[in-house]
């Protein structure tokens, strides 16, 4: 194995990923031509795309190149659930400086792939260029199964605002590394590696009384925020909802910080906020965290939400 | 109009891009949402992904924001139509330089757009991060309408080999740029702005005899190596079937330089090389190049090429 992508070259490269990558059941064609052609069984097909940038969104002293791996897959993969659909490939474009090792990159392909076999999604082609730091550019794409897609406008007045997932980990975790420790561990691995809860999502959408969905990627605040703006709807969220974990509440304590900001305004977990129906129950692992009314924006406790720096408004 | 990127903030960006981009009759779902959703009548897509990064594949001073747009869709476009697929949409990632005028972007997504329309295709999402230097990563999706998928591994030996498109011409305008000089005219704008023959490509792979097609994107003599390698096959090329066109042959002879030269390893111009049936007659728009044979590799009158730095090996 030679020592660094340059070494490689871009063919080797290109190689030694594709030979770990299983191709599933959704690939008709997979990596090495000039492009791959995915099952796309419901006549239409979802896609979506994110880059990340080394220093910007994540460190590679803090995150391991299969954790960087598992998170960039799980930004995308979250994004195409939260319309309800079903993911099926992954496409990644990949800068890397000429002596980045190799090892780096293929652990970086290992975590896209255990990412995306989650969901049953394959990694079926990328491009990899020079760049002067890392930057990883993901597209995903996935299947609707005859369902009409979950957006962020069919939020209706009366609706009930649920959640599913972890909120303020990722956040908390950043923060306990940023302070240049490496405990409370559960914290920190949370912002490594998040736990996405994909089939709970998928499994509300197909149960029918979702009106809305997104993924909480800018913190839970900023995402209803887009629900309540596409949907001409104002969202209140009840701050008693949330229960603080453990570690978190104890790590907030040593440092003087409210939890509860972690949990409304951290983003990076990737679990879902959705609306559901007035009258429907909510799906098995939800929890109730809000209600949509008549108006814009959004509120905490029937205010604006006032964070640690002051006076935050959402859209 | 704020004068850069980081005065407008990436959502007033966003906005701002997705304004200028019409959504055609494939979109369901446009900007704005998590995900696209796009139409796939087929009930297959296929898709394929390119990063361009600064100072490596475009330089600011060289190519105006438009016809780097223009470049990096024509790049992922004509990937789709080798594969015999009619580009439905394009989701863009971009990494930008808090100081880059907004203007550029804005012109970076006017490229795209026009670029896209000549076929039919949509700008239908992407997401904007900061980074050193501007990074363009962009994903094209498209539909076989019925047909099977033109990959690079059905040559066989008989074939003939015929290219469409300009072959050379961005090359030789890269060393007119790269000597600081800004003509012949020609030959610059054919390095800033690819002219892609798309349809003389999707006309070929839908009249049935076309056996294998890769666009030209490393340089002729490179992606025939492509299609040689995974068809199992060699692949013989004529010098004698090109003809110098007189920009080309004048500026090569003021250097000194042979042009044969860079119309057989010059990429960038997004022609199409392909493979077609003993006995089928050529598409209209494609050139008689060469021959497939038993064997490996890829050969020029019948001897390996030898370049003006020496000996030059194509798998």
């Amino acid at each position: 194995m030679p020592d660094n992508v340059a070494d490689l070259g871009e063919f080797g490269l290109i190689a030694a990923i594709a030979d770990r990558l299983p191709q599933g059941d959704d690939v008709v064609v997979g990596p090495g031509d000039d492009a791959a052609v995915v099952a796309a069984p419901d006549g239409r097909v979802v896609a979506t795309t994110d880059m990340l940038v080394e220093l910007r969104h994540f460190r590679r002293d803090w995150s391991s190149a299969y954790d960087v791996g598992r998170k960039a897959a799980a930004q995308n993969l979250s994004d195409v659930v939260s319309m309800g659909a079903r993911p099926t490939a992954l496409m990644v474009g990949l800068g890397t400086p000429p002596d980045l090792p190799a090892e780096w990159v293929l652990e970086l392909a290992d975590g896209l792939r255990d990412e995306s076999a989650i969901v049953g999604a394959s990694v079926v082609g990328g491009d990899t260029v020079r760049a002067d730091v890392v930057v990883i550019s993901v597209t995903a794409l996935g299947d609707l199964g005859g369902r009409d897609p979950v957006t962020r406008s069919g939020a209706r007045p009366g609706d009930r605002v649920a959640v599913c997932g972890r909120l303020g980990w990722a956040e908390a975790g950043l923060q306990v590394l940023s302070r240049g420790f490496r405990s409370p561990r559960a914290l920190v691995e949370a912002h490594r590696r998040p736990e996405v809860p994909y089939q709970l999502a998928l499994r509300a959408a197909a149960a029918g009384d979702m009106t809305s969905m997104c993924d909480i990627s800018d913190g839970l605040l900023a995402d209803v925020g887009h629900i309540a703006e596409a949907s001409g709807v104002a969202v209140d969220i009840d701050p008693a909802a949330f229960e603080v974990p453990p570690p978190m509440r104890d790590f907030a304590a040593a440092l003087g910080a409210d939890p509860l900001h972690w949990i409304l305004t951290g983003g990076d977990d990737n679990g879902f906020a959705a609306t559901f129906a007035p009258g429907s129950s909510l799906p098995e692992g939800w929890s109730a965290v809000g209600s949509v009314g008549k108006g814009t924006g959004v509120t905490v406790a029937g205010k604006e939400y006032e964070g640690p720096g002051g006076h935050v408004h959402f859209s």
